[in-house]
């Protein structure tokens, strides 16, 4: 789909659709970007899962990083800065092996074929990236057959798991093989809501048993943490690899990193190249990255407990009505009602460079980092005055 | 490979090779960066296809690009800077359509993909970057068979191709179909010769005749276009594809961009998605190739003017042999006799900021717009200097 | 699965998985054959599709089609009783082209895959033998995707395939594309159950509305026709490929028939060449599947005839309850009570040459044109016979 | 190519081609067959490689097998009379592990594949079967890559293999490794000329310590055996896989055994299935091979000392030239002079039985078992008689 196509689609599928498609800021600034007079920025966004950069700030950003640490290059994806993000990642997931990807798409996919070996069965949420939004690279490229489990569903059950598992076992004369068992978590088309840990350690446990290798896709796993103070390094301990993406919250503007034990990673680096993602410089995604997580989750978290005061004040105001998701991460339920959104949202961006995208009934709200940047107070009166001045 | 395996691929390889591979100088800065005091740099480098900037550069040049006419962001390779640059070269090689593709080998096995369709066979230079750096990625992920002509040359002539085409056309029982010939101009492993524009055409004129679709690896074309005057439209008007590399004298931190027909392009956008090559942010790369561009040929030109007296001057001094390699094009070959070669390299670079990596015997130094930094009679006095000063 | 795991496999899953995976004279036949000391047979088998040759009766017959009309060799799958084979089913379908194929599996997946073209989506029934037993080639081979549509059902209606089809229509932001639309018919995992002509002109007409192409898994297709009287010609007409199985009631020892429009079957030679199926001689099963064919349809009518007959009569008897399976074609559920069905089934191999495979429970029996062989009143008595020996 | 095609490319491309490409009689049988009036043949021909039945003597000479001993049915492959085949193959060759293939191309694509592993690089000879004939059957459906060796030889000795080796090892950057050498023995497209066995453990040796996998390519290796006397458990001692097929020489109508290591073979059930190999009968060609194996080599032998007797008789016959092929096994040249060729054929074949495919310049005859059917002297008359009556 080209760029104006997915523009469309994006007009199409409704505003309810977006926020969980793409981060909105990306595709404003995308097609009409001004450039900021005042780089410091005080912007305190409600629509992305982080801090989003445009290129003024970006490239001020990664200078400020340099003069306090200069970043080394790397060359094609090793040495310098990505070596150490990537020596980071690691260190997190304690994982002994990790690698600098391009794309998310390309750590998960790579993951779940290079896990499965020579079985094609590979099982994933049917609410997943990897199910639903990666072309079905699975089985156009890499010979591998996705199956579905709980349609509709953030999570699926061990016993889901393993009612699927058996359908094929036992349905099948031809057996081709269960390969790897795939879990995105937090889980994007489903309103940020995340995996519980028990049943995660339920899932771990049986598919080491019969044999079948677990990949995390842990694209934004850094929001759940932040909500059920789970451990990067123990979510990674249920898993054989686990892919982050730079991106979505860490600032950078592209790549991921997948971890896992030596041998899968090792196959990685041919593969990445014969795949045509050994791109040449990545040093500046990896700066930024490693600057952004570095105090990532106290960040987050206070973030969280801000959020948190925050909503029960704005909620004692008539016309707003923010609620928790249940199982959601940084994602919450918002309607404003007996107000003009339009008005709304202007006040709010151009008085008090406060970004929410508030439309009649239900949308999304994202908690996230910029919201440490303004004080509650001013945020709170922020929000009683655009309420006042869109009074319908 | 990892890194350090192609570190000591590099050492086992001996230095010869190594101008071949890489460049020298990212090579360098992978492993040993320092940040320079003077942004401004003056350095004159013999070791590069063009300017190579290091991060804190890098980014002081970006700012730059961005404070005179603000940068616009892409979106996954759509809009803003990217669309910008797309639409610079869809013009500049008369193609109506364009890409941005993450790394050259996926512009390669796509292009050459996509053109042969059904057909399986797709010709190309023995010593091509297709059929030497690519990984077997043609034949293991894409499909397709590489069948190599004119082993050790720099190009195959229309008769070489058309005896390899009649070979499998009579030799074959089973036909899988001839698809795409595919080639590299100017060429890296063969010193940086180009394809004589006589040859092109001729090629050219047959393989449309039979229904064969063209490829060119153009990564590197801007240096054959600056010696030879041939236009990159010119050129392009031959060929269905045409590749050109954002990173190896384009000053881009990575990237490339296929040009080609609108049916052809048209394909890419989700063949690089479903092969993980959907990068998210490219805007840094299009700006600064944008910005490079602009001139560029010009400039070029300028540096080959330059050389021509330089060399001729070199040339004179007792102990430096300077020779043009035939059909080549910013690469020639130069040896230093009676010389302590370290101390050489060291004085040049030390105090006139010239980076030559001269060593005992014939080894290659590089034209590029650097050369346009510093007069030719500092450097030769450099040269001068640096030639008493390690008298061997 | 190697043959003596495929045994257990049949053992551990129960009998009442047997009829549908495998034909069971077959199954026995492979592990205890005894030589025929009469090779006019007389066996009225409710065990099969069709008749079914043991080595000498089928070198038998092979002899006697050879001796009333001399059979000509094909030469890998083209020319002789082969090329007249295709002939014949290129008339009874109505398509332009047909070829021979080694098995249905490679029949199935090559058409589904040429119809496809680039777009990555194939649609089939959840029972169908496509998704169910051929080991997920379709994915790992072949590079579709296949998506099961109506669960359990022996087909889907239209409107259960626009509901899938839009699923992902919508729900994609990367399409990959929707190809082809697969319809097994009649469908074996569902007792044979055949797909109502109301419903697959419906889908024919809306599939050629959108662009999508049809493939008939028609493996099996006689026997739906004998039923419904809709003729080949007809079902063919709404499908752009059709299969036919040579050996599971045409009396081959294996191979397949692929018809369609001329440049679809076109790609296939060169396809089934390179996937390993261009098999050497294939006239004997060619010469089989012709001489079957002669007047087959007659024939399975005029079972159906008598069976209906015997069935009514049959269903007089005390002990015994045949029913017919809704929808179904020459499968009946039955019901022994009150007997000892080992002796039962002996009684009627032996003194009667009858095979039923009656156990306790409900179970299936078949009918096929070995009935013709033996009158209903010969088979009543004999069925009276076994009931009264066998009595519990 | 369609079934006619091949016949105008095997009239385009000349007689000297046709008998390394295609059985002859198998050709004219395709076409212009007539029943034999009598069965027993006493046809002598110099154009095959073994005996070749037609279909009337193929079910008679299958009906006297079955007679002598009840042929058992496999079952998709398994079982009766291919499990027998299989058995025996495994003990021919010293393997422990077999398995029936429909075709030597599933049978050398799947061995050089399994045998590769992850590895991508597949050397052959350049004149192989694999390499020529098999349709880029290993790039496009395999993801191997085929690298020739020895172009235009009959076989490559270690050193031109360990060069062929050395320059991907030294040239690549990327290197996507190599997996499995494999040799063709004898060798087809060269005039069935067999690799010295002290090439072949030189080869073995090396390759062994290096870590390569060896398949042969032992379609005809009997024809090589009965020449120089190696036997089958020493060939495939050397290799790790070795091909045989069913048709060429041991009378069946088509099929291959592929024997190796129980892992190796382990996986071929699965592959040969999802690639749509999985043929439903095969007893009738795994009994007839079975039968032509029963004594073969000795015969193979007494025909080839009942040759060289006959070959030096008619050498002396004036207008006559036979002459060894150096390294051959069972194809001779010949030159008839001064003599009307097509009544020389007509001659032999219509009053003795005896087929050459005589023409003007050199041509070829192969030696196989059916030269023991009528006496030297008998043979040699008719020879002489033919010279004489189509005297030109």
């Amino acid at each position: 789909m080209s760029f104006l196509k997915r523009r469309n689609f994006l007009k199409l599928s409704g505003l309810s659709m977006l926020p969980a498609v793409l981060p909105l800021s990306a595709a404003k600034a995308a097609t009409s970007l001004k450039p900021l007079a005042n780089i410091k920025n005080q912007t305190v966004s409600f629509t992305d899962d982080g801090v989003f950069y445009e290129p003024a700030e970006y490239l001020s950003k990664l200078q400020e990083i340099n003069a306090s640490s200069p970043i080394e290059m790397d060359f094609y994806g090793g040495g310098g800065a990505v070596a150490k993000l990537c020596e980071k990642f690691a260190d997190l997931t304690g994982k002994p092996a990790s690698i600098y990807m391009p794309t998310g798409t390309m750590a998960n996919q790579l993951a779940i074929s290079v896990l499965a070996g020579e079985n094609t069965k590979i099982f994933v949420q049917e609410t997943s990236h990897i199910y639903r939004d990666e072309g079905d690279a699975a089985q156009s490229v890499f010979n591998k057959r996705l199956i579905p489990v709980a349609t509709g569903e953030a999570y699926f059950t061990l016993d889901q798991l393993k009612e699927a598992i058996d359908y094929h076992n036992k349905g099948e004369v031809f057996k081709s093989g269960i390969g790897t068992v795939a879990i995105e978590n937090p889980v994007r088309r489903c309103d940020g809501k995340y995996v519980p840990l028990e049943e995660i350690k339920k899932i771990s446990a049986w598919c080491r048993e019969n044999g079948y290798k677990l990949h995390m896709d842990g694209a934004r796993v850094f929001l759940a943490m932040a909500v059920n103070g789970v451990s990067l390094k123990e979510y990674a301990s249920y898993f054989d690899t686990v892919y982050i993406s730079l991106y979505k919250y860490l600032g950078a503007a592209g790549g991921a990193v997948l971890c896992g034990d030596k041998e899968t990673i090792g196959h990685m680096e041919h593969l990445i190249k014969i795949h045509g993602g050994t791109t040449f410089s990545n040093w500046s995604n990896a700066a930024m990255a490693l600057h952004t997580l570095d105090g990532l989750e106290e960040r987050l978290k206070q973030a969280n407990t801000k959020a948190d005061e925050l909503f029960k004040n704005l909620n004692k105001m008539p016309g707003i009505k923010i609620s928790a998701i249940p199982g959601g991460s940084n994602i919450f339920n918002i309607e404003i009602t007996g107000t003009h959104t339009k008005i709304f949202n202007k006040v709010l961006q151009d008085k008090y460079q406060i970004v929410t995208h508030a439309r009649n009934g239900v949308f999304q709200i994202r908690v996230n980092e910029t919201l440490l940047r303004q004080s509650n107070s001013v945020i709170e009166k922020a929000f009683a005055d655009a309420l006042k001045t869109a009074k319908a």
